[in-house]
């Protein structure tokens, strides 16, 4: 249940055994390269091709490829569908309609999960992409232990091959790792402390007190607090503070000095 | 801060000023088309394009939209990159590496929520690419409210541009809709009743122990509970229970009657 190969490359993220793509007759070999760069941006390398309508290997799958070579290179051909999956304990096959057959559904997100966890128990996985124009064919569906739909637009739900195959490897691999949906990226820098960013406001209502630009002495209070609030939003840095705080110095005439 | 055309398009599932789509200097025609081709499986249709290499319009991308032509045919040219943003209110850049800069940094998963929120409120949002080979520049980066950044294979982070455009679209869309990530396919039909299935399995366990099945009697409860654990695995309907009964009758050298 293991594979030497998947083990032995740092690309799958460390999983031994990742899922394999089966491509059924697949027609142009620029497809079939984006398809490998897709699997190799997720760490899948396993590329399975069943009757290649070009032959293989394929030149223009190579350069398509731009640089996924290890799947390329590895690439295995099938003249039967049943020889591509012999050795999977689990088929999934990816369908854009919904057909005439009793199976579970799966979105490429509920898949990913569903996918971590059979791969974890040791067990060999594939997911299956019909031809590009017809797409599978109930033989297929009837091979699957479950179908794969992506929610897309009604209107327009045709898929490229190659972003069928991403949008699969994609969930794949956003199913094992572990990145914030969101982060203040800081780089080699700070946040400013609340001291930094006080001495800012206090200098810059000094300021701006001094030239004048408080004309009407009952607005000041507020019109203080609603500057606070914009520098506030900024997630200032300790270094950008000094930089606002020379920009004051400036354009009041003067020179600025770090320790002011 | 509306759009009729946008409104007016049934392609975008009700939204009047979905994301706006920018590349600059995209350099392929079919990588163009294949964008495009995204956008409207996603709900986009508002493409943008910076100094495009070959000239406008392009055929490839026209061959490569594969009928996405509301998109390409309504494709805005810009010689400026400021042109192209400057009727928005956020834009957001894509970027595969992390920059000296200080920014927010979404996953394409964490932009979408974001995403609907801000276009609710009616503002106009924009997803800025740079060219293929080079990536965005830092003035790009300077021009953004936040970077985008998908997480992928460490060790192969370079995603062809359709793909990049087909990540952000299909996390927008599925943002905004509501597919269980796993559901029971049931078509026509239902599923069987507890009812049915213990006629089946009463009916199953007559026959065996007809046929001589049962050698060891000792062993026979352990294995009719066997034998209903696989069937009740398989989520049966109640066309799959009658089917199955017909086999038993079938086998057992008879003629099977549904009111059995």
């Amino acid at each position: 249940m293991s594979d030497a190969r998947g083990a032995a490359i740092p690309e799958t993220g460390g999983i031994a055994n990742p899922p394999v793509i089966i491509l059924i007759e697949p027609q142009l070999g620029d497809n079939i390269g984006k398809a490998a760069r897709a699997m190799l941006n997720c760490g899948l390398v396993d590329l399975r091709l069943v009757r290649p309508r070009d032959g293989w290997p394929n030149e223009r799958a190579t350069a398509n490829a731009a640089g996924a070579d290890i799947v390329i290179d590895n690439a295995k051909v099938f003249e039967r569908d049943e020889d591509a999956v012999a050795d999977l304990n689990r088929v999934y096959v990816t369908t854009a309609r919904t057909r005439d057959a009793i199976k579970p559904v799966f979105t490429p997100k509920g898949l990913a999960p569903e996918l971590r966890s059979v791969v974890a128990k040791g067990e060999k996985v594939g997911v299956l992409f019909g031809p590009e124009r017809t797409g599978v064919r109930n033989e297929h569906i009837a091979m699957a232990d479950a179908v794969v739909t992506v929610p897309l637009n009604p209107g327009f739900t045709s898929l490229n091959l190659a972003q069928a195959v991403l949008l699969i490897g994609y969930e794949w691999w956003q199913a094992g790792v572990d990145v914030p949906d969101y982060q203040m990226l800081m780089n080699d820098t700070f946040p400013a402390t609340k001291e930094d960013l006080e001495r800012l406001f206090v200098h810059l209502e000094h300021e701006l007190y001094e030239s004048g630009f408080y004309r009407v002495e009952a607005k000041r209070p507020n019109m203080a607090r609603n500057i606070r609030n914009i520098f506030n939003r900024s997630n200032l840095t300790h270094q950008e503070v000094q930089t606002l705080r020379g920009m004051i110095v400036a354009m009041r005439g003067g020179k600025y000095k770090p320790e002011d």
